[in-house]
This record gives structure tokens, C-alpha cells and sequence, in this order.
């Protein structure tokens, strides 16, 4: 039998926590090695909580570990370049949860850090490897619904993050942090983007506007086929979490999604009711779990990554022209972003 | 008992003789007296069919008829305007099939001797009379969803229209066709538009394209207010009529419509299944009956009409301010378009 | 143009003056004439209200008027034998609400009057006249789902009667009220009834106990081909009218029902939720005009009655083995009840 | 940290072999530590799959190994007996899925024997463990539809088992083999059944006419408290497997189930649609892992059995008197049935 990977986790915060549970227990082939938490207390308790022998406030302790063969990094967005460039620079296989970073220099760095040293690098964009997502694909792809015409995605929290998160220097912003999703998947189903409208507003936390962050977005994509595209991101969806897709095309549609956690119906005065997805780890819970072992089986069996740094970058680019297009109130051509420029 | 209000039909296609339908056999208080339509042999077999002794081919004569009290203008949108014009010049009340006209000039002369002759004059948007949009209005004004923050209005045919009725010099084109339904609702629940975005193509006919007309849109719109709006239009929705809104709001959300004509689900080894609603008529046979009782109400009662030549009007800009967007790839503020200005 | 069947109308209450406002202004070819309630004011209110010239507070005084040629009875059960046995030597045609009558001795006789006098009978079971209903019998009689091996049918109330109808000798109690829909059902998909098993019980309203009827039961069905049923009746939906069925094949099977009346979906911190159908006359409007349409249309052109006196029969057939099964606690097989045997 | 429970695999068939994948990997505390099977190759190879050294031919070898402190069964119905007598004789702590026995003397002696030897026996009810079943027990403890008055229950599956197993001495025939998962949601929900009918038929597939077996069930039941059920079986859900149930009170209802497997919906010409659930597995995956789970927890943590002997008992009663009523046409008593009685 094949030795266990080797993974260190850097960043125990609540989407770190879940996957420092799967890599403790269900992911096949691999041993949780160690913890990383700036906040030291954290990665203690995530670390005996989880069984892990070895914890660290510092994510340069846990990279210094040469029983340390992979990282995942969970951190917040703005640290994710430092992260990553300290981890390549110690040649661990990379897991980067997604948006790879807030600015498209700093992506182009990572990258090439990465690719200089010849490692294994994956982003993380779960609704690659959820059922729904998958499926839809997979029936695209079978002619189901004849030549796609137009992607519409809906992305709604439950509530916002507390008000120094959404600070655009720190989360990226709404486009950005929640968009990223929006556009990766567009991308999966139907190629580039050529061109971005976006409109937005402070309407639903008005206390946002001090930071500069709106609360809710409309982001028209015009892809390089012509077909068309809409991404709607919200912030207070009251009832719960609520993510939805269509792919539309010549010959039918799909709709991906649900709304509903628990499979009962209640049929009250109140009327008929059920209730709904309570937030992200909830959702993709399946997801998760098969990305992280997706990325476990690639760096064991010698596979590419199945997310690139490009991939990235490409969603990134779209999250950056679409923050443009709101500021300057017109469209903005992709080719107005090089790669590398900053939005 | 009151006398009966004399109505004549003007326009007796699949539309004009659902109309006569209702204003002969299921509108109370209501006599159908006269049908005209340019099809001699059309006009003749509604008018039997319909037990109504007057048939003719010229709008004119049926005005002439000095017994026809009122008029149901259910002709193309190309003529509305000599049509409304002439019932206005012989003093009938007027009841006008949507799009009020394929330009603001039109539209502003329709109004303004209908004005001047202090006649009745009420526009068709059916969507105001279903249940479904009249229900949700209600859950609005209620406050059950908090303020309103996005609408999202999406409009899909089951297919396109003749080749030469996508002419946009005939119909308006595919945003001013479909859209003013939307852009209608849009008002009623959002309040007024202070700039749109639109985007689109012949996606799905390319033969449309000979004739300049699109099949999918996207519009997006920023209101007065500061919220937001999105409308997909298309023609292309193999599987039936889908019709469907949904008004987003900080403490909830009111989803309007459904896909399902018959109340039967089938499960099989094709997996579960239900039909979906074949068209218009269909979707909307509740709200078009009462929308005419409506009309005949008002006009027996001496009530304003329900829905202006104003209320034309503004949807009508919007979709001409939709279209300027799309041809000149670039957000369109309203003001741009003055109350009679040629898009 | 063929001059209109003259119709009076019997019994006013609720239902009645649903009919009547059918016959009133939406069924092709039908004058509504004359309406008789036994409470005077009622007869007279509903008269005014339709336009109707004629009203009477005693039946036979309506059928004395020579210029009524058909009647719609719509009384309560305990009376239709009266009012069905004077109609028939009145010599009008006749619609009879369900069921027929509490006994099969008063049905056989009411039947025997009729067919001796050669007079159009039509029985109502409005389901048959509904799209689901219709559907459903379509697609099972296309093959759809194969053989048909088990019938379900539920049936519930939103709210228990007043109580003194809720006594058997006046309503037939829970299993004949509401039950000869759901074995009517029965019988038009899945063939004659052999055998019934019945259990009940006054469950949510233990004041219908003084009267001897029970609020909920169950009443399995075999039927002569082998294949099974179950019905479920309720008097305690609190959130509305449900009527659902189902028919299961060795190939499939269709469900058939909806529990929604108006068509938008509220999304609350609650939940998600819709709303139910209120009761009987929502969830069945359409199939209560299509049944009267069709009675008239039958009178007028000569064809026979849809449902007959003997279909009424059989459907009371069973409520009554359903009873006796009830009471004894055992099996109760069909032949045990002759066709004019008490039960 | 605790040393891990070493548990015992008896049966490595498709149920067998999911419960040794979950015992394997996802299980906290517990290590699988060998395997049997009466088929050696299949022993052998479950066993090199999950990555366990030891398998066995004879379950009497599995229980030798004096490592092995509890034991799964999930061998056929007609082995329980010989199996966990075995099992009890060796000490071990014992899984045993369902039925517990074909007959009450069997469940008996080996109740008595667990307990004479002072060890841990836990049933296997996995909708005690589903979400759906868990979360309508809540509901209806927190009063959310006041007393349950009637529990309806559907079980279908999408295929018959292999001839042979249908045989009643193998299988314990429809009512046993299927009828106790939900005879056991039942005592859950509304307590215990005082008497009982059934009806049944062999419709779907003749040839299981040569072995004495059904294919499609009602039992209908009255419990103790007088409250009513109806429970529906079938073997011909051509289209997947169905699991329902509804909990009907005197203040409203709670449905639970779904039928759907994967979060898309499409839409194409033929309708609107989307899958069914595969078969057990996938419908009750998180239930299998969350019981097999419960049942390791309480074995290390010294807590009672979740589920007990008499509630495998009760729910084979109920199940012997639906047969016996079956075969006599009338009701039975459940007091007919003494504990240790054949049926």
C-alpha cells in the first residue's frame, strides 16, 4: 500500500476548519500533518480537536516541516500571495482556495513562482465538483439542450460579512470575492469572455458604503461566441443560501440548483413550506470534500492540476473588468485588462 | 338595468379573436356589436362564429357605425397609430393592444388628440391583471420582502415570430415586441428607470439576421432609486411559453410564475416529468379576460382608464433606450430620450 | 341560430349559486330561467343578483313553469330523491349534484322513474370534468405507465361541516359525502370495485361524535381486475382543499393534483413557502363550468348523459360497503350489497 | 486519545460491502478488522479493497478472532438467527440488520440469549437515522401539526429482487422484507398498532406467483391510540426507487421525501424533468454511515442500544399480521399475535 500524503493545512479559520476535518478523516491516502493559524490559539484547538500533532502561528513553520509535502491555503485573499510564494519557494504541491489574489500582478507572480520550481499548483473552485454543476455540464456537453445561448447565475448570501471584510483592499469586493464563482463557471460552460457590463448598489447595509463595497450586482457577460451572460450577486438573501445557474440554449435549458436543506414539506395555516440552504459549507459540502480529495489523488498520482493558476486568473480578469465597467458606468472590453495589469 | 356597452373589434387574429371571445360571450354589461380586420373573409368568419351581425374590412366603416360606442384596437403595432387616430377623430373609447407604436413621435400624437378630444383611452399589459403579478404586488405593498432591490423579469417565446414579423420596422424588434411587458413591470414595481444597459444577438435564427432582429437580450436596469434590473428576452424556448419574475428584496424575495399547464407529473423510466405552458394565450387567459372586463368597467363606470398612454410611453422609452444601448454597446441614461424623440 | 335551453335552477346555496352564475352568463346556448331555494330570500337574492325574472321558494312551483325544460338540482342529498322524482314527472331533463341519494332503494327508484319516462338524467362527479383528471385518463388510456395496479386518492376538507350536516341521515357522513368522488375516480381508471376494507375514526373534531360521524378514514378498494386502491378522506386540512390521486402502473405511474392557488413563491426568514388552494370551488372551478356545459350541450344536441344515474349508483355502492365495513370491522365484498339493498 | 473498537464484517454483499467501506474509512474510532462471507472470493476481495488482512469463509472463524469485540450482520434474513446466536456465544457486541428474523420464536430466543449474556445488540432502522424522518420526528414533538392523526407511508422499489429471494421462506416475503422499515416509522411516529389490514396482489410480475409472493401491498393500520394508517408497497417503481411518508395532524402535515437525485431540471421539447432516486443506497447513504456511526459510539461510550430487539419484535409483528391478514381477508388483532407466536 501506497504511503499517506503528507498535508499541511495553513489557515483554520471556518472554510479551513472543514477542510482540516476532511483531510483528518475522509480524503484517501492522506494524513493531515500539521496546522497553521496566525491566531495561535486556533491552530491549537483545530489541531487537537482534529487529532494533529504539530501546530503553528507562523505559516513559515509549518513550510519549514520537510514531512510537509502539500499545503492547503486558507487564508484570507490578501495574504494568499505571500502564502503561496513562501510555500513554493519551499516546494510544497499547492491547494490555493480561490480568488487567487486581488490584483492580476500578483497573480502573474504566484504563477510563475510556481511554474520556475515545476509544482503542482490547484485552485479551488468547489462547484467544479458539485453534483448539480457536473450534471449540467455533463448534459451540455451530451447535446442536451443543442448550442448554449445564454448562462444566467444567480449567487445570493445569507447575510454580509462583517464590515472590515468587505473592504474591496481586503475581500476584493463583492465582484470579486463572491463573482469569482460566477465567472469560473461561466467560463467551464461556455468559453471566454469578451466583453462586461456591470451595475450596482449599496441597497441593502448601507453602512458598507464606508468602506466602498456595495451589497448588490448585475454583471452582463458577452462571450467571444456572441452568447450572452448574466451574474447576479446579492448579499441579503434572508432565507438563506441561494445559488442557482441556467444554461439556456437553441434546444432546451438546464437549470442547476436547489433550495432546500431538509427533505420535508410543512403544510400549515401558515400555508406550504419548506425551508432552505442555510449557507455555503452546507451547499457544498459535497463539493468540498471532492475537490480537496481531487486534489489529494492529482498530487499522489502525478496529474495535472484540474483548476490552473490560469483558470484564475481568467475569472479574476472578468472580477476586475466588471469592477471597472460599475466605476466608469459603460461596457468594458476584456482586452482592456492585460494579464497582468492592475483594474 | 343598464344598456349594454357596444363594442367593436378592430383586428380579429389569434390575439383579436381571443378578444371578441370575451367581449362576446364573458364580459358582462358588454355586447360585441362590429368586428373589422384588412382580411375581408377573417372579420366575416369571427363575426359568425361569434354570432355578431357586422363584419369589415375597413377599420373606417366599423368607426362609422355610430351604434360602436367603444373599440378594441387589437391590430399590428404598425398601424395603431392611424387606427387609434381615426377612432379618436369619430369620439369612440379606445382600448389599445401594446406597443402603443414603434416611436415616441407616434405615440405623443396618439395621446395628445385623444387628450384633446377628452376620450377614454386605456393601453393592454396584461401581466397587471394575473394573479400571479397582482398577487405579488400585493405581498409588495404589504412589506412582506422589505424594500425592493432587483427585479428580474425573464420573457421567453416559444419560438420566433414569421421572418417578416421580426422586422423592427414592423415589430419593434425583439426588446420592444417582448419587452414592454417587462419594462412595464418593471415600473409597477420598481417605480421609473434612469438608465439601462442592453445586450443581445441572433443566436438561435440566424436568419433573422437578414431582417436586422435579434433573439435573446439581455437588459439590465438602474432605476431612480437607485435598484437594480435585469430582463432576458428570448425566442427560442423550445419547451413552451415561460414567463417569470421575481422582486428581490432586503427581507425576502417573491418569485412570480410557473411551468406547468396540465396538473399532471409522470414519472417514468424518462425520469419525472411535467408539461410546461404552450403560449401566451394560454399563460395568460385569466389576466387578458379581465384586463377587457377591466376596460369595459371603466368606460360604463366613468373611471379612469387603468393603464395610460403614459404608461405606453414610458415602456416604450425603455425599450427604445434598450435598443440604442445594444446598437451603440454602451450604457443609455433616459434623459437621452426626450418624451418624442426617434431612438 | 338554435334558440336556448331554458334551465331553472333548484337549490341556491353556495354550489347552487355557483351553477347558477354558470348558467347566468358562461354556458353556450343556455338561459338560466327560473331559480327555486326553499329559503325565499336566498331564491330571490340570487335571482337579482343573475338577472333571472323568476324565482320560487318551493321546487315544484319552478317545475310547473312550462317554459323550464331542463333543471339542475342542487339541494341537499337528503332531498334530491323528492326534488329528482317530481322533476321526472315534470317531464324536464335533469343534472343531479352528487351523491344520488343516502340509500340505494331511493336511487333505484329515482332511476326507474326516469328511464320509464325517457328522460335525460346526467349525474355530476365534477372531477371528470377536470384537466387533471381528463389528463390523467388520456395518458393512462395511451399506455403511459402500462397496466394500472393501485389507485390513490386523498381527499380533505379544509374545515368540518357544521355539525348538523355532519350527521349521516342528513350528509351519508364523511365516507358517502366525500368519498363517492374518490370512488367515481376509481371507477373511471381502474374498472368495477370487489371488495372494501374500511377504518376511521373522530379524531380532530371530537364533537362530531354526538352526531355519529367520523372525521378521518381510510378505504382500501379491490378491485375486479385484482388491482388495489386506496382512499384517504380528512375533514382537517387546516392549510386548505387537497385533492391528489394517483395511478400506479407496472410501467410508471401519474400523479395528479397541485397544491398551490395563487403562482408566486415567497422566500422569508420563514422559508420558503406558497400558498394552498382555499377549497372546493378554487381547486374545481373550471371543471364545475365544464360540467354544466356539457350537460347543456348534451340536453341541446340529443346525446346521452356523460355520467348516468347507474355510475351513481356504484359510486354509493361502495360508500355504503365502506360503511358497513367501518361498522363491522372486516372485509366487506361488493355482492354483499344488492343494487337496492340498504346497507 | 481511546484506542479504536475493532469490529467484525459478517456479509460482504452490496449492503455488507457499504457498511465496510463506511466502517473502514468514516467511522471515528473505529477499525474494521476483518471480514466474512460465505463467499470466500468475495470475502477476500471486499477485504484487499478496504485494505483489511483478515477475511473469512465461516462466520464462526470471524467470531473465533478474539481481536473482533463487535460484529455487523448483514447477512440474508434466514441467517440472522444462526449468526447472531453465534455471535452472542462468543461475546461479541452485534449490528444486526433488518428484519430481525422470519419468525417471532427466532427474534425471541435470540433477544434471550443477548440478554442473558449481558451484551450490546443494536437494530438496524436507517430512516431512523435520515434527515428527512429526523426531522419531522422534531416537527412533530415541537406541536408543529398538533396530534398526528393518520401516518402515510410509501415504499417502492425499482425492480423486484432475484426470484429466489422473493420466496417468503427466504425473504419473509413484500409485506416483512419491505413492510418493517416503515411498520418501525410508524411505532416512531404514532406508538403502537392495535390492528391491522391487508390487501395485496402478485400484478406487476407473474412469475413470482411460482414462488408465493406479492409485488404491490396496502396495510392499513389502526394504532392503539385510534389514530389511522395506510402503508403502501410496491416492487414496480419502474422509474427509481420512492420513499414517502406524511405525518397528517389535527393542525397541519408534514411530508417526507424527495424524489430527485441530481440538483438539475431540464427542459426540452418532451417537458420539464429531472431524475428519480436510484435505489437505497443513494437514498439512505447518509443514513447507513450516521447509524453504523451511532451504533460504534454507543458501543465505546457504554450507552444503550438506539434501537432494540422489541422494536425489530414490533415491527415483525406488525408485519405477520398484515400476512395473515392478507391470506384471511379480514382484520387482525395484533393481539392474535403473542410475542413468540408464528404467524
Amino acid at each position: 500500500m501506497q504511503t499517506s500524503l503528507k498535508v499541511g493545512l495553513i489557515g483554520a479559520g471556518r472554510l479551513g476548519k472543514m477542510y482540516g476535518q476532511y483531510l483528518a478523516h475522509q480524503v484517501p491516502g492522506v494524513e493531515l500533518a500539521a496546522i497553521a493559524d496566525c491566531k495561535t490559539e486556533v491552530a491549537k484547538a483545530v489541531a487537537g480537536e482534529l487529532g494533529v500533532a504539530k501546530s503553528y502561528a507562523r505559516h513559515e513553520d509549518l513550510l519549514d516541516d520537510r514531512e510537509v509535502e502539500a499545503v492547503a491555503v486558507v487564508t484570507s485573499t490578501s495574504t494568499h500571495k505571500q502564502v503561496v510564494m513562501d510555500a513554493a519557494r519551499s516546494g510544497k504541491a499547492i491547494f490555493c482556495e480561490k480568488p487567487i489574489s486581488l490584483t492580476l500582478e500578483d497573480a502573474a507572480e504566484m504563477i510563475e513562482l510556481v511554474a520556475a520550481k515545476g509544482l503542482f499548483f490547484q485552485m479551488a473552485f468547489q462547484r467544479r465538483f458539485d453534483p448539480g454543476y457536473l450534471a449540467a455540464k455533463k448534459k451540455l456537453e451530451e447535446g442536451a439542450i443543442g448550442d448554449p445561448v445564454i448562462f444566467i447565475s444567480i449567487s445570493r448570501d445569507p447575510y454580509a460579512p462583517p464590515i472590515e471584510f468587505c473592504d474591496p483592499k481586503v475581500s476584493g469586493g463583492l465582484i470579486a470575492d463572491m463573482g469569482v464563482h460566477d465567472f469560473d463557471a461561466a467560463r467551464m460552460y461556455m468559453g471566454e469572455v469578451a466583453r462586461v457590463n456591470a451595475i450596482g448598489g449599496t441597497l441593502a447595509y448601507p453602512e458598507m458604503k464606508s468602506v466602498g463595497d456595495i451589497d448588490n450586482a448585475i454583471v452582463d457577460l458577452v462571450f467571444q461566441s456572441g452568447a450572452l451572460g448574466a451574474v447576479q450577486l446579492s448579499r441579503n438573501a434572508v432565507y438563506g443560501y441561494d445559488i442557482r445557474g441556467e444554461i439556456w440554449g437553441t434546444k432546451g435549458s438546464i437549470q442547476i440548483g436547489y433550495d432546500r436543506q431538509t427533505p420535508i414539506l410543512m403544510f400549515t395555516r401558515d400555508g406550504i413550506s419548506h425551508d432552505a440552504v442555510p449557507y455555503f459549507m452546507e451547499r457544498f459540502e459535497h463539493a468540498y470534500l471532492a475537490q480537496i480529495r481531487n486534489f489529494a489523488e492529482h498530487v499522489r498520482q502525478g496529474l495535472p492540476p484540474s483548476i490552473t493558476g490560469a483558470d484564475a486568473v481568467a475569472a479574476l480578469r472578468i472580477s476586475l473588468a466588471a469592477n471597472r465597467s460599475l466605476r466608469e458606468r459603460r461596457s468594458v472590453d476584456m482586452v482592456e485588462l492585460a494579464e497582468r495589469q492592475t483594474a
